[in-house]
């Protein structure tokens, strides 16, 4: 305990799922929950498989893009 | 709000994928909410690793496929 | 297969529930899946634990609730 | 994008629940994604229902909870 | 490493729950995973709230329960 | 009724993914559910992607694998 388990669009780097875990892990270890307990699981979903606004995100947000 | 998660089997067309974000979509539509705050998440799963009683779906489902 | 797990704002109606049953399964009824195939689980959040913009929707949506 | 699904322990307070919705949206702001675009749902897991080393949290972290 | 997220009808006693704890966890031990490694989280779902074949379960299962 | 999501490290053999499934469906077969109506859905996660301890199970638990 705690379990985060996050959605994010396919394209995130390596570093930045990094980020993510150790964001996230910090969140809960601010509230005094030992570091050791977080577990955080990254789901990386493609845009064609994400809808926003009845479409796929491919298409309904075709500009944006995971963060580089 | 509202969020769906759907699980189906690997091998569903764009077609049907994009069929499936906006039937979904217009579910929540037709009961008043607003079709932007609506968000659904497409995740395929392989057969080999979706047990149905008591194994996987390619063998006590051997015949069943993805909607063509 | 296919399951959709659904999550809305706590304080749906029981039948607004059966609608988004109904419509959710209909969807894929409409792509040739099987009626009994199809399983659907709503999850009600309370608004105060489903986090908008940075803060509880009950305080940055506050004027928006489940539809009636 | 991005969703957050976070499992907890039954027992956060409202403030401890807003510092995850702020703490964990900010991880995602950080890396340059709108805040407005982040969602994050908050689920209170009773403890006799989160099992860990083969028993209920209950009985193998009794003196465990959630952060004070 | 690994996690187990089971969702049943609401009415699952604590006895059963603690069953379906362990026999989970047995699971993975028995495939070489240390014990203390296993989550498992039980969510229980109104029969209301659980649709089978277009319908809450309450009407599509009348007289199917949890285990007693 | 009832549906498992199991979260495991990338790598399971066909085998073992077998024997997760029958095993998690035996624990509710021998509560006296139809075997038919439990269903095992198995989502592979790669190491990178699964923090714990503030790092990806690649940093944190360099030398654990999946099962062999």
């Amino acid at each position: 305990m705690p379990l985060a388990q996050i959605y994010v669009w396919k394209g995130f780097s390596e570093e930045n799922i990094k980020k993510v875990i150790g964001g996230v892990t910090k969140v809960f270890v601010d509230l005094g929950i030992p570091q050791e307990a977080v577990e955080v699981i990254i789901n990386e979903i493609p845009k064609s498989h994400w809808g926003i606004d009845g479409k796929p995100a491919t298409e309904s947000r075709p500009g944006a893009g995971p963060p580089q």
